[in-house]
C-alpha cells in the first residue's frame, strides 16, 4: 500500500508568499499566504518563507511531505542563489536553498518564478504534450521561461527566460533594469497605469476602471484593465489592444531567432478577453518572417494564479 | 593502411556559387566559383550548383571524396528544402537535397548558409572547445546560427538562428522582410550605403570610401566601409560605431532571453578593426541585465570568408 505524497510550493512574490500544499496530480490542498516585507532585506523574508513552510507542514503532518520548492524572482542559480531580485532590497546574492536547508530537512529546489509558472503549465497546464514552448507571463511586469524538449532551459548562469527586457524600441522609455525600450517598459505596470490615466483625464466618458480602483489610478494593474475591457470599457479595450500588439511584436522577435511554434502567456493578463490575444497573435504575425506567419500558436496559461505555487512544488516532484 | 577523406562545399550566395574539396581538418584543398544567376530561377541555379560539384569531383578523383553539403539562403527545412531565400528569383519551395540527389550518389546534406557556417565555426573556427555560443554574420544582410550543446539548433520548422530580423525599434525603417526596425534595416548593405552617402554628400573632406568605390556610392558593402575605417577614415568610423553599438542593443534582447555567455561574428564584418568589436560590447553591456554586464564575450569568426564552404563540407563530416 503507498501513501499519497504532497509537495509544498512556495511563490515568493515582490508583495507575498503565497504557498500551499500540493498533490501529484498538481492539485491544491492547502493554501497560505503572508506578507513578503521585502523592504525589510532578506533575514525577515527568509522568516516569512519559513513561517510559511512551517505552517503547512503542521497542516499535513510533515511526514507525508516529499520536498519543498520556492519560486523566487530575479536570477536563480543552479544551486538556489537568488541573485538581484527587482523588487527585494538589501538583497544581492543570498543562497536561499541553502538557508532553508538549514532549517529544513526535506529535498529542497529554488528556481526563478516565471521558470516554476512554465514548468506548471507544462507538467499540468496548458502545455501537457507540448515538448518545447516560450511561457511569459504578463502581469505587474513581463517575464517568461523557457521549456525544451520538455525541461527548463536555464542556460550558462540560470537567467534564460527572461523575456520582459527584449527591446521593442531602443529610444524608447527607461525601464527598471536600466536600459530603454524593453517591451516590460511599454506593458508592465507603471506603463499601463500612466496610459490608463492619461486616457482618462483626457476623457469625458467615465470609464470602468476608475470605478474598479476607486478613483485611486495609482494602483491600475493590467488585470483591473482587463476586468474593465470584459465590460466593454473603450479606454480599457484601447489600451489592451495597443500593448497587446506590442507584446506581439516583441514576441515576432524571438520568434524570427528561436523558430519558435508555441507561446503560452500568463500572468494577470491571462484572464483577459479574447480580443487581447487576438491583439498578440496579430502583433506577432504582422511581423514574423513568412514561413511563420502561419505557423506559431498562441495559448492562454491554464493554471492562472495558481501557477507559481504548483510550479514550486513541481521542482521537486 | 586509409586514405584520407575529402568533402564537397558548397556555398550557395546570392550573386556567386563558391565551392571547394575540404580535408577532415577543415582546410581547402580545391576551389571553385561560378554566378549564381539567381534571377533565372531554380533550375539555372541547381544547374551551376551541379556544375561546382561536377568540376571539383573531377579535380580530386571522386572516389576519395565522403559527401556534399550544401549551405543555403532562406530558411532550410530538415529534409533539405529551401524555402523562399531572399534573393532568388521564382524559388518558393525547392527540394534541394532531392534534387541533387538525383544527380549525385554521394551523401547529401543541405542547410542554411548561416548554420553551416555556425558549423564550421564550432568545428574548425573561433567556436572550437565552446559549447553553447550565438553566431552572428554582418555583412550584405545580417544572419545567424545556433550552437547548443555542441550542436546547430535548428527549431521545429529549420528556421531557428535568423538574428537579422530582431527588432530593435518598431516603428524603425522598413524591412526586406517586410517588418519594421529590424537590426538588418539598421545595419544592412542597403541601410549603411544611404548612411554613407549621406555623410559623404553633407560632409567636405573627402572619404576613403568614395575613392574604395571609385567614385560609386551604390556599391558601398559594410567589408568597404571595414576597409576605409582601417586606414583612419573618419566617417567610416563614425558609421560603423553607431552601427556596432546597435548591432549590441540587438544582441542584449537576445543575452536577456536565452542567457548566452559567447557570441561569435562573422560576416564581411569580421575583418573590421577593433574599434567595430568594442562598439558591439558597449552596446551590449549597456543594455543587457545586471547579472550578464560582464559575463557575455564577443569574438571575432575566425574562418572569414571560407566559413561558407567549410561549414557546408562539414555537414558531411
Amino acid at each position: 500500500m503507498s501513501f499519497p505524497k504532497f509537495y509544498i510550493g512556495v511563490d515568493l512574490g515582490a508583495t507575498t508568499v503565497k504557498s500551499g500544499v500540493v498533490d501529484s496530480e498538481g492539485k491544491i490542498v492547502a493554501h497560505f499566504k503572508v506578507p513578503t516585507e521585502g523592504n525589510l532585506g532578506p533575514e525577515t523574508v527568509i522568516n516569512n518563507i519559513r513561517l510559511s513552510i512551517e505552517t503547512l507542514l503542521h497542516q499535513v503532518e510533515g511526514n507525508s511531505v516529499s520536498g519543498i520548492g520556492v519560486g523566487a524572482p530575479g536570477i536563480v542559480s543552479s544551486d538556489g542563489c537568488v541573485k538581484s531580485p527587482p523588487n527585494l532590497k538589501y538583497w544581492d546574492n543570498i543562497p536561499l536553498r541553502d538557508e532553508l536547508q538549514k532549517i529544513f530537512n526535506y529535498n529542497i529546489a529554488v528556481e526563478n518564478d516565471a521558470n516554476a509558472a512554465a514548468i506548471a503549465e507544462a507538467k499540468f497546464g496548458a502545455g501537457v504534450g507540448i515538448r518545447d514552448f516560450l511561457f511569459v507571463t504578463w502581469g505587474t511586469g513581463v517575464g517568461g521561461g523557457i521549456i525544451m524538449d520538455g525541461k527548463i532551459y536555464r542556460g550558462p548562469s540560470g537567467g534564460a527566460g527572461e523575456f520582459g527586457h527584449t527591446t521593442i524600441n531602443y529610444n524608447g522609455p527607461l525601464c527598471n533594469c536600466g536600459s530603454r525600450g524593453c517591451i516590460e517598459s511599454y506593458v508592465g505596470q507603471k506603463y499601463l497605469s500612466q496610459r490608463a490615466r492619461l486616457l482618462i483625464q483626457k476623457n469625458n466618458i467615465p470609464s470602468k476602471i476608475e470605478e474598479l480602483v476607486e478613483g485611486n489610478l495609482d494602483v491600475i494593474e493590467p488585470h483591473i484593465i482587463a476586468k474593465a475591457a470584459e465590460v466593454g470599457d473603450e479606454i480599457a479595450r484601447e489600451i489592451l489592444e495597443e500593448s497587446g500588439q506590442l507584446f506581439g511584436f516583441a514576441l515576432a522577435s524571438i520568434v524570427n531567432l528561436f523558430d519558435i511554434e508555441y507561446i503560452i502567456i500568463g500572468g494577470g493578463i491571462s484572464a483577459a478577453p479574447p480580443f487581447v490575444f487576438q491583439a498578440i497573435e496579430q502583433g506577432i504575425s504582422s511581423r514574423v518572417l513568412k514561413p511563420h506567419k502561419f505557423s506559431v500558436k498562441v495559448f492562454r496559461a491554464a493554471l492562472g494564479n495558481d501557477a507559481g505555487i504548483i510550479g514550486a512544488a513541481s521542482l521537486v516532484m
